[in-house]
């Protein structure tokens, strides 16, 4: 294990009509004047959006809307964000979606205290030096976003989709409602589940083993797959729906990746395909993961694999090489199995830009640490998948 | 799974000579006078009292010593740290040691702003309303107090030992270095892994079920079960004491509880028996934890300890209570593997003061929620014990 630090400032107020701390979250924050941000109206559908907006009359505070933050959200709505909040005097910021909402406020969160372009955070052209203090209020089981401090950008003019974070961006508190994700479509809840299982594979296949860390990873991924198919069939139930929930913010809450150093290949990979088809995350890693997986695996790594296949599909081949390709199986047939598409071709993806996608991976960065990927690997890894 | 509220606070740096951070992260905190408590003198024979006297020299600050502390610790000490707190103006307090040094130390931080007779926060007569802060040096894995908001002392006039905890009294920050635990004694380092189990349990055999956090018990218990005779047999083995060191903060940092209820009957139990005897934690709780199981396990909860049983120690028997039984024998030959004692008489005890204790326990409180405990049990429980 190597050394790490540890902090964990975001408070998670977890459960049915938790929404109800909020107002009172904010008067504790002597906040004035908050940003309200959210997607394409969901919100408004489901009701939420009324009950943030009581929540909220019920304290003398300002709103400002920012509504319809698209689902790979892009660097030009930070610019409008941060452009509001300066305007509007904000003190606070609440992100109200799923990680898309969330991502995008972080951003703006930061934007706020700087003159130049957005994008500047994400070539790291610039850090985060200080920023707007954020709640996430979650609608979907996916991205972690909600108890961690990094967020995921599209640049539409360069076709780039890129990561950056900071400590100074974890949410001052989030709010998770499991009843918020009873009315999702089932893609979406799908594409949720493949992200939440991405992010732990991401950290699970890393150097050094933690047996903590892998142990939880592992409980992680045994939560998500014995409750997958049971919200696909009851979108309302509620203790599956929690479980989910919960797992995807241990995820990617820090937890899962002390002393270790995180692979994300697959992410980075992933990133290129939604910055230049505008699909769903969650779609592309469940079609590129069990391709990741062969593809990198090797008579020195098969054992971490079998040690997968055993410990969350309860294979009981011997052989650690045929517990592996087992075990890749077996995460392949979990996502078919609750619907999720399992090619490129299938959601209109062609081998044309394959050369330039890897590169644009490549550039000005290493791309993963379990097995190092160079051009020639994530072109195959893409052609695999077609 | 219940509603819950999770708040960790407290950064963690963890690893080799995370030492060198404490100077940089007073001065952060702006600190002036420190009350620097510790135990019986180990961290002298281990260099640690140099390395944190070093790391306080270099900034401006005023120390003032508070040595001495009991492993089972005094209330006496508290109202003596205190007054040492309020006479030489202290503004942050270090404690370095073991839980027992942790805890007296987050007992000195309330009462500093109290008063009072510091033992009313333990019988429930005041709440923290104020504290200092604190930073907790860790030398041995077992108590969690590094990490969460609780402390147990005892009153020696009254021969009572109680709990208190409160959100004011998390560490700001806590240092955890694997190597100073190489030298400690067996004897501790056993009793510390008892006592990390335990919290687990207390917290597994609880309702309701929660599935992520009950998966992530049975990765803490694989942990301290696979790395407990590693570090018995090599005691300067890093990873290993690096495991369980970890685990025994995530065992008590309000993880593995979220959305239940906790039994901690045992626990309450023990705490007689240290309390009256002056026995270490951890060992009390080794010889009691596998009879409370056999005393509890009935025909509707056999299923949990099976499901213990199964996933944990890899028991293949399909009868529930069959699994069970032998799960809990498991756990008894475990404890007695690593060398810790399995009845009462071993260590000096026997049944002339069960009734007292069990009346004791009972004083003002609920003994257990995973089977509600009254004195003919807890009788029973200390009998089976002997």
């Amino acid at each position: 294990m190597k050394n790490f630090l540890l902090n964990m400032p975001t408070e998670i107020f977890f459960g049915k009509n938790q929404i109800e701390v909020l107002g009172k979250r904010l008067e504790k924050e002597n906040v004035k004047s908050v940003l309200l941000a959210y997607g394409k109206g969901s919100i408004k559908k489901s009701g939420l959006y009324d009950k943030i907006i009581s929540q909220l009359s019920g304290i003398s505070v300002k709103i400002t809307e920012l509504p319809g933050i698209d689902p790979n959200p892009r660097i030009s709505s930070v610019a409008k964000g941060a452009e509001l909040c300066r305007e509007n005097k904000v003190d606070f910021i609440i992100a109200a979606g799923a990680g898309s909402v969330i991502d995008c406020c972080k951003a703006i969160a930061a934007a706020r205290y700087y003159s130049g372009d957005p994008w500047d955070f994400f070539i790291r052209r610039t850090s985060v030096k200080k920023a707007l203090p954020i709640c996430a209020i979650l609608t979907l089981a996916a991205t972690g976003s909600e108890m961690n401090g990094g967020c995921v950008l599209t640049n539409e003019e360069t076709q780039e989709k890129l990561a950056m974070g900071s400590i100074r961006l974890k949410p001052k508190f989030s709010i998770l409602d499991p009843t918020y994700t009873f009315t999702l479509p089932k893609n979406q809840t799908v594409a949720g589940i493949a992200d939440i299982m991405s992010h732990v594979f991401e950290q699970y296949f890393s150097y050094p083993d933690a047996a903590l860390q892998d142990y939880m990873s592992e409980a992680v991924l045994k939560t998500v797959i014995e409750n997958a198919p049971v919200v696909v069939a009851e979108p309302e139930n509620y203790e599956a729906r929690a479980n989910i929930m919960w797992a995807g913010t241990v995820a990617l809450n820090g937890l899962l990746e002390l002393g270790k150093d995180g692979d994300w290949a697959t992410h980075m990979i992933e990133h290129e395909l939604s910055a230049k088809y505008d699909i769903t995350h969650g779609v592309g890693l469940a079609i590129l993961t069990p391709n990741w997986m062969k593809h990198v695996l090797d008579g020195k790594n098969c054992c971490k694999f079998a040690k997968y296949g055993r410990n969350v599909w309860n294979i009981t081949e011997k052989d650690d090489m045929k517990a592996a390709l087992q075990a890749i199986e077996k995460t392949r047939e979990f996502f078919n199995s609750i619907g999720l598409p399992q090619t490129l071709s299938e959601i209109g993806i062609d081998a044309s830009k394959f050369d330039e996608m890897a590169e644009s991976a490549l550039k000005n960065t290493i791309v993963g640490t379990f097995k190092k990927l160079n051009k020639d690997d994530i072109v195959e890894i893409y052609r695999m998948s077609l």
